[in-house]
């Protein structure tokens, strides 16, 4: 029996191939089309033809879909597992490139997704709690490296200061390069604005 | 008949001096004693002998007392008011000087206030939405002395991650050095990050 097949009898036995990317998909939509506070789960579960208990399955709620963390979590976990004769700078770059390349498997989406947080208030807000907290991470999984917590600290800033702004320049519909190209001529910037020119 | 003399006149026996400071003082303390939660604004105006009504003449509510806003207010100034000469990084750093001036004036006053915001997680979240918004204003700041989009963001980033960092040792109860001190020290710190080692 094929994947599709079993897609078609899915409705029945509820086996839900790939439940988690429709349930986004239907819910990025539906906040760009309607706002996300006008939005429901129960919309969301129509829309991508399931249930709002499978919806409360893949996330805690309707904010959860916008703030999934994989990313985050690619990026802590890449900086933890560089190789550790590789400095603060260097683990960091190789988390960006990590993150880089699962952003670049999904860019349309994470433009639907970056319109709908900036359409609202509430989330942009959510937002720079994310990153902080992800400073926070990257800085304990640098100094979990044996990196000191000042250093740690400060890697970790300037690595949250590379993605955002390479992922403001990569999110633009005329920017065609790879995030990890954009990470390249950020950090070099970056050090151009440190080193004072 | 001069201002003074209006305002004197203006609240009967109600002139009086200081009363933001006092209003301030008391606050913190209160926060400090029994929690931010557990405080309330008539509880603040009976520890500093004022009314309630002058409490609200001065902060919007009880959580502007702990963040008023005045070192974001120089920061950004400092930042615009730099001489015109100077690299982003060396506006930068006048701005942190010009912050820790403020700061070195009210060093115990800082330490309670962090302890209070340390122990309140709605605080803790304040606290970050602040720190974005810094940021925003002085890359803002920044792109006002002519520099482009991309370096200006860069440079307000590091700068709020210098501010951070240096700010982080300076309330420790053990450090007696200048916030200036510290500022350079951090900057240091960073500049060897970014470059590598």
């Amino acid at each position: 029996m094929t994947v599709t097949a079993v897609t078609r009898i899915g409705c029945m036995t509820r086996w839900q191939p790939n439940a988690r990317g429709r349930l986004r998909q239907a819910a990025l939509e539906l906040y760009g089309e309607h706002g996300f506070d006008q939005t429901t789960v129960a919309q969301i579960a129509e829309r991508a033809d399931l249930t709002e208990r499978t919806f409360y399955r893949h996330f805690a709620d309707k904010r959860e879909v916008v703030f999934s963390g994989e990313v985050h979590g690619v990026l802590v976990s890449a900086l933890a597992e560089a190789p550790a004769s590789m400095t603060a700078i260097e683990a960091v770059t190789v988390a960006l490139d990590a993150a880089g390349a699962v952003l670049d498997g999904r860019r349309d989406m994470t433009r639907r997704r970056q319109a709908v947080i900036a359409a609202n208030p509430a989330l942009r807000q959510h937002e720079q709690i994310k990153y902080a907290t992800l400073a926070d991470d990257l800085a304990d999984a640098l100094h979990g490296r044996g990196v000191e917590p000042s250093p740690a600290r400060l890697a970790a800033e300037a690595g949250v200061a590379v993605f955002r702004t390479a992922f403001e320049r990569w999110i633009d519909q005329d920017e065609q390069r790879h995030f990890g190209s954009l990470v390249r001529d950020t950090l070099e910037e970056l050090a151009a604005v440190i080193n004072g020119s």
